[in-house]
């Protein structure tokens, strides 16, 4: 089954489509591609598995192809990485048409995504995700990045892709580990804005963790949707956008201080939504028995609830990091009660710090 | 005398502030800093001679003020200097609010503004161009870049600064070879738009050479609204502004092909017009009079005419990496009649071969 929404930005509107096989539908890509350079950026493992049915796809509607070939992992979104893709395309004279398609995950998207919008001062890019977290979540909205020895994320650019197509068909090949990381983006779209949602997912759990392609195809058109939504109202996050950072906050520590790769994104920000559920409890905000109804769920996901041993000023120092911080404060994603999140900008410090003592 | 014009973008429109003592004018800063962290980002020759005024004016403006010095030059204006913005902005924990301060000339202007564009994914700036170059050019239009060991300005971003203040008693202790590679840019505005222009700069080129201040001044304030009406007109250079870039094509592979930093830009620039101009004539397109007249120009604001030996296919390999070719021709802009530019994407590559072995 195939399912197509927009993400809904004036002129720089642009369509996601999810579905099996749309790797190999020429039709999707013409209008993008044809009588332009398309230089496929993606790392070794995703390579060797989808590179050349998607060269040939993307050939059938009229591009040169070339191919741009980057380690993989997140310990690998880097400067470095990134000027790889510059070195490529400038040694290959490619111009201002050219159109980067990222094939992969995470990581590859967002160093693509990067890449094109300052090569030459911008390019045109094409999402092409492979794994569930980059389907449900990393692929949509336009955020690229790469990581700094010092802070997650912290340079980047929003640069929206010219179309997303997700094949759910690269899904069934996909690692345990990052099946989880996805499932705890999907949650997260639950917890802060959809509650019959977030009830859609406990009810369904074990047919996402068996893979049946209705219900991922179901969890990622649902996740895209309100993604695409809060996108719409708030492209730069100036406001609404930040609820998508739920569990983020506590997580991009988490990555940061354990060393980018040891837990995958969606592991921290499983721990960081747990950690975040019980601070709401403790803020008074949020309801205990909808905190650990929460955990509960994030656990029959396999996912962690618990986060690494990090002493406290350690936590503090990287969330004093985050770019939702205004004036000194650490800014929060809290919950109200499930499906309603609140950014909060007034926690007090020491509340933070004592939580964090003891998590 | 106070000068001022707009750059009309819409929602991002911007003033452009031209005049002596602007730098210590604390009320041109307030709209855009009060009550934020304004980051000077400067380097070490003009950091001792202007930071310490620019910083009290700012803290009259209400910011809190961060320093960040640069090392000196073009061949500085890579991802090595870019990163120590980056450092020093996360290990002060500057958030979205902050605002970078570009202090000096095109290098650090380049080089915050790219800066700016992607910290965070995007911070305002603000351009306080101490040098002619900067004045009249760089430090309007929202162009920023790094250069690449493969090509000159190659990864950017257009970001437009929310202010420009050009305080012209800075140009008084300008080196004499920075002053000439300014008036290269002055130069061009004429050339390719503006043939009154041109004659008032033949008419008063005595005047800018001993940096008349009135003269200096009414030269800035005609660049900068030749400049504004061009970017107004094509932000992003899908048409008409790349008709800035007279001189450029040539001028680019000049600086990459000795060495970032000892040509200086402008000084590219001149001899590139000069280049442009000659080929111009050779493809029967511009009179050989007025060829001639622009070069005799150029050679009286004391600015080289002739470039330094490169060979044809080192020409070649430069040129075709230029940012406005298309399909693998080479782009040029080239002059029907002094004052009247146009963009060439036919040029015969055979010609263009010869005119360079012969350059």
């Amino acid at each position: 089954m195939r399912r197509e929404l927009e993400v809904s930005l004036g002129d720089r509107s642009y369509p996601v489509h999810i579905g099996p096989g749309l790797l190999d539908d020429a039709s999707l890509f013409a209008p993008h591609v044809a009588g332009r350079t398309a230089a496929i950026v993606t790392n070794t493992t995703v390579d060797a598995m989808y590179r050349p049915r998607l060269a040939q796809a993307l050939e059938r509607a009229g591009a040169r192809c070339l191919a741009i070939g980057l380690p993989d992992g997140e310990a690998h979104k880097s400067w470095q990485t990134l000027d790889r893709v510059f070195e490529a395309l400038l040694r290959a004279q490619a111009d201002r048409r050219t159109v980067l398609v990222a094939l992969g995950g995470g990581v590859v998207g967002d160093i693509a995504g990067f890449a094109a919008a300052t090569y030459q001062r911008g390019i045109a890019h094409l999402q092409v995700p492979t794994t569930l977290l980059a389907q449900v979540d990393s692929s949509v909205g336009g955020k690229t990045a790469i990581n700094h020895p010092l802070g997650k994320n912290m340079i980047g650019a929003f640069h929206q892709p010219v179309a997303v197509v997700a094949d759910t068909a690269t899904l069934a090949s996909l690692p345990e580990r990052e099946l989880g990381a996805g499932l705890a983006e999907v949650l997260k779209y639950g917890a802060i804005q959809d509650a019959e949602f977030l009830g859609w997912i406990e009810a369904n759990a074990d047919r996402l963790l068996a893979r049946e392609p209705d219900a991922l195809g179901y969890a990622i058109q649902r996740s895209c949707e309100i993604k695409a939504a809060i996108v719409a109202e708030d492209e730069r996050e100036s406001g609404a956008r930040a609820l998508l950072n739920f569990g983020h906050t506590f997580g991009h520590a988490i990555e940061s201080a354990t060393g980018y790769g040891n837990w995958l994104h969606g592991e921290a920000v499983a721990a960081g939504m747990a950690l975040a559920a019980r601070f709401s409890v403790a803020q008074g905000r949020l309801a205990k028995a909808d905190a650990e109804r929460l955990v509960r769920l994030i656990a029959r996901l396999r996912l962690p609830v618990k986060p690494p041993a990090i002493p406290a000023p350690v936590w503090l120092e990287y969330m004093g990091r985050d770019k939702k911080n205004e004036a000194g404060r650490v800014t929060l994603i809290l919950l109200e009660r499930l499906g309603h999140a609140r950014i909060v900008k007034d926690a007090p410090p020491a509340a933070l710090e004592e939580f964090l003592a003891t998590a």
